[in-house]
């Protein structure tokens, strides 16, 4: 029965929880495997043969683990190693938070604003998957590498985080967007500085909510939706520091952790 | 001739370079061989055991590479792995940054601070190496786990910098500190900014230059100093972006790079 199968989310570190938080409320039915590369983090500042190796190794292990969709919760990954994670899950389905942030912003906008790690702005993954759905749409990016890690040391009200995404957002609001995608899932742990900067006339676009959606019809689709709520799993698995993600992660998903597990890929 | 071999200098990532600058200063005639693990950093938000897994790993393709003297010249691996890297060696000697600083900050003070990541600091590597030299000195530690990052993104004159290593120095500057020891190799690139905040009546220990002296001691000690200034090489070896490690390099070393090259350890 493929449907009891669980879903498996991964990102580089952290944020990826933004994503699974959705789908625990939306898709409460779902078994989760989650992981996340702590021991490598961040991917954002990487190159793009690292990211897609360091990627690589992380489907097959969650491939390993008997999982029925894979769910790419990071927005560096999805730019750059979305290809090299579809061909690796073979018959399972991927959804990437990037063609759902896409998706979100190809209809209603003229003027869109992306902001994201390096490795993301670089990858011109937003613009690009844009432009497949709407070439109308101008898409106006901006990298905000600092952002990340200012949140996982915990200065969200910090001084010094509204300073950095002031100087970030300046060259959007300049161009006078329209809607600002969160093209990192960091990022929606300080929706409301963003907003605060941008104004309330420029709408905030968090791909997390598309992702869900669009992970929900595939599931449908391939009728492989869970229909018991019985015995439902959510586990966790890290390559480092357990407590320290259990710590954020509850900060995140408001609500206890049950199962986290270290695991290593090197030796 | 063990005297022609290269010394080995290993870091994180790039920090290392603050502790070349003074070895190539210094010691115009050695040979060097620079390893910076750029594909994992940062190290100092990690963990011991991973932090001791990546610094084996790089100490042993340092001894592949027939080198006569080991220089960490990082103070997070010093912190935590000094011991893994000393058995790994063997014969050949090790210098290490917080034996150094250590050594610098032991005498002529009652009240030192030490600023470092949060894995130095963590460790209590340099409460713990002061007191084995003087155990009268007490010892002040603050964790600022956010410069290297900021530094890395080049905000050096940023006000956002200022404003955080005003908090980060705050409680260090409540307990009357007579020094303060930069227990990461990235600080000297701010001494300027950390010396207008705590004063001029507080002195800043640099470990490297110790950490140069003990290496230049040892040379000797050994009878491996390089007489000759014939066919100097100084090859940099980095698991990722040797293009952004060339840019950020040259701001350390003040002085072209010839000879950066890519490896990877994992397949």
């Amino acid at each position: 029965m493929r449907e009891y199968l669980p879903i498996g989310v991964f990102d580089s570190g952290i944020g990826g929880l933004s994503v699974v938080k959705y789908i625990i409320n939306n898709l409460p039915n779902e078994n989760l495997i989650y992981f996340g590369d702590i021991a490598r983090i961040p991917y954002g500042t990487k190159s793009i043969d690292t990211i897609q190796k360091f990627a690589r190794q992380t489907v097959k292990f969650l491939i390993k683990q008997d999982i029925k969709a894979i769910v790419i919760a990071c927005n560096t990954i999805s730019a750059v190693a979305l290809d090299a994670v579809k061909q690796l899950a073979g018959n399972i389905p991927v959804i990437d938070v990037i063609s759902a942030g896409a998706k979100a912003s190809s209809v209603g906008y003229k003027k869109v604003g992306v902001i994201g790690t390096n490795a993301t702005i670089n990858s011109h993954a937003y613009p690009n998957s844009i432009h497949k759905l709407n070439p109308e749409v101008e898409v106006i990016s901006q990298a905000c590498p600092l952002i990340v890690p200012l949140i996982e040391e915990g200065l969200i009200k910090h001084r010094a985080l509204e300073l950095i995404c002031k100087d970030y957002l300046k060259a959007l609001l300049d161009k006078n967007i329209e809607a600002l995608v969160l093209g990192c899932t960091h990022y929606p742990l300080i929706s409301d500085i963003i907003q605060s900067i941008i104004g309330n006339s420029i709408d905030i676009i968090d791909p997390a909510i598309d992702t869900c959606n669009n992970l929900q019809q595939i599931l449908i689709k391939n009728k492989i939706l869970n229909s018991s709520n019985q015995m439902i799993s959510h586990k966790f698995f890290v390559t480092d520091m357990p407590q320290k993600f259990q710590k954020i992660g509850e900060m995140f998903l408001h609500t206890p952790m049950q199962h986290i597990e270290l695991v290593t890929f090197e030796h």
